[in-house]
């Protein structure tokens, strides 16, 4: 503790990830990465990689990877920043868009990074918690217009319960809330096509509306560092040309995220293993009693019965000394909940066969 | 412009970063990098990355890169935290240690991000104005303390002078400041050894110092984005779990960024070319008439004389014609001169040759 410290940092707690263990023992079934490695024209595009490219500054706006993704969105390259992570655009929206001491808006629960970020932002977080199926309550919009909210974050499909919000429900919110609206889609690749799922062109017919998307899950490149937002160009403009640090996406991460995302077959294909082994494994887990609901993201969020041999958290930890990991909150709705995210087939058979004999 | 954007962001201006053209043609003495590639240990490490390692997100606080620098610098881990480049450091100061609306100091000229991220961060800049030689002024600390400033940034050696500060004159600094004194020493790498400056141990001595260093110059690793801060474990530990975010630094630039840090005998070799190029570049430029402060830094200060046959601006602008980028500052006392990075042999000697033809 240091007497320099700012007083709300010195208030506030850290945020805390999900175990990141070293070894290769471990069936990390607990932050929600693909279970499929990133594409073989990754590796290529990492192989034609000189280092003496390293040698200068990258490209300080990542624009041919701008330009690449706002031609999958049919948007323009400026509605697109390019960010070292989804976190670095979380972070970025509140510092351009909040003022500190003001108020930030987010559904309870959701992703556990929102309101330390806002802590550090010295605002104020709303919560409003979701209805007992994890949709948006009626008085969603109101009780934060009532609070002044300048910022509010969804992340849909939600974590950690894998629902989705549909697009019309999106639009109404934008429309009714005062503030800007932060779609939060880190795990939108995930969802199956026949949802109908399409919400870029939000970010045209509202000028409240943000769109976070990664690579960190659908394209497997967790520990590459590559996310980004999609916005009207008044919304993106102050963000790419101020807010940014100069160079906040380093070259190689440019050059291995537009490869990955140039094998779209290979990413689709990722995406429909972990859809079809989420409707089994959620299939094998409801025989054991371990309910889910539907999810379009790559977890299920399971509910331990009450008359289960073992609660929730005693399950978590009896499945990490078989080196099982998976996520445990200890917080109000989620305590008799684990959300497993997908793995590959036979860890998702390893999952199962370890639960089958701490229940049965 | 959108009505959601902050006031003090709407009102600011962002930061102007030198020019960095695409292609190979150009020779770039504008941007300070190091002009010989990353050690030939970098490229085998790179070639060692399997992509199956990016499936899953970096170790979150690049702990084996920490325990290397606090190694070299004779400190423990907790005084390092590693950041996406220096800005991300430099920004995290501010996040962590100055309350928006409180003032931040700075001398004047030197870095002009440094403005710029305290906008970003709706703080006041307090600058005060370096002696002729670029010196400190002697009331430097007494004018800070009296408008408030809770932390002061200094570029050491000096940017875009070159001149070096001596550690004795720092700790004087840091114990008369009320706030912090953030010592950026991007260009640290470049000091003469018989210059005797060895500055980490007063961030063991003085609680209120943070010491900043980069890849990017030192180990030609501008492209990466690699940076770290030095200080007290009361400074460094709210920056590491609280303040940065999740993971802030990718795998691949902690896995490349040891390997260049392991291999300092090839970076003193660079430094050592790049220091002797430095003289031979200067006494050149001399003869020319266009002097330089004593650099202990991989750049020259040139003064265009009154009565030369072109002004700073239009060498600037001929140089370019002929695909030669230097920095040109249009402020105040710099407006006059030209900032030069040493580059290889034959880039200084084609500078030289270009400067000639101008000029007499």
């Amino acid at each position: 503790m240091s007497k320099y410290e700012r007083p709300n940092i010195l208030a506030m707690q850290g945020y805390t990830s999900g175990e990141q263990p070293d070894d290769d023992n471990t069936s990390k079934l607990n932050t929600n990465e693909n279970p499929y490695p990133p594409s073989p024209a990754v590796q290529a595009a990492l192989t034609n990689i000189q280092i003496s490219q390293l040698r200068t500054y990258p490209q300080p706006t990542a624009d041919p990877l701008r330009d690449a993704i706002a031609k999958r969105h049919g948007l323009a390259r400026n509605n697109v920043v390019v960010t070292n992570g989804g976190d670095e655009a979380l972070r970025l929206a509140l510092t351009t868009f909040v003022k500190p001491g003001s108020s930030f808006g987010i559904a309870s629960p959701s992703y556990s990074l929102y309101p330390v970020l806002a802590d550090i932002h010295d605002a104020n977080t709303v919560e409003v918690a979701l209805a007992d199926d994890w949709s948006l309550p009626e008085n969603f919009a109101a009780v934060l217009n009532a609070a002044g909210v300048e910022l509010t974050c969804i992340v849909n499909p939600h974590a950690p319960s894998g629902t989705l919000t549909n697009v019309a429900t999106m639009a109404a919110l934008a429309k009714n809330l005062h503030g800007l609206l932060l779609i939060d889609e880190a795990y939108a690749d995930f969802i199956d096509a026949e949802a109908g799922y399409a919400s870029a062109a939000l970010v045209e017919s509202h000028d409240n509306v943000l769109i976070l998307r990664t690579f960190s899950k659908g394209y497997s490149l967790a520990g590459l560092r590559l996310g980004y937002l999609l916005g009207s160009t008044d919304l993106i403009d102050p963000i790419v040309s101020k807010t940014r640090d100069s160079y906040n996406v380093d070259h190689i991460s440019q050059v291995l995220g537009l490869a990955a995302f140039n094998d779209m077959a290979y990413a689709r294909q990722t995406w429909k293993k972990v859809r079809d082994e989420k409707l089994r494994l959620q299939n094998n887990l409801s025989q054991l009693g371990l309910h889910s609901p539907v999810s379009q993201s790559n977890f299920l969020l399971i509910e331990v019965p009450a008359n289960a041999k073992l609660n929730a958290q005693t399950l978590y930890q009896h499945l990490k000394l078989q080196n099982i990991l998976v996520r445990f909150f200890n917080s109000p709705r989620l305590d008799d909940k684990l959300r497993i995210t997908v793995g590959t087939p036979a860890q998702n058979d390893a999952l199962v066969e370890a639960l089958t004999s701490m229940l049965t």
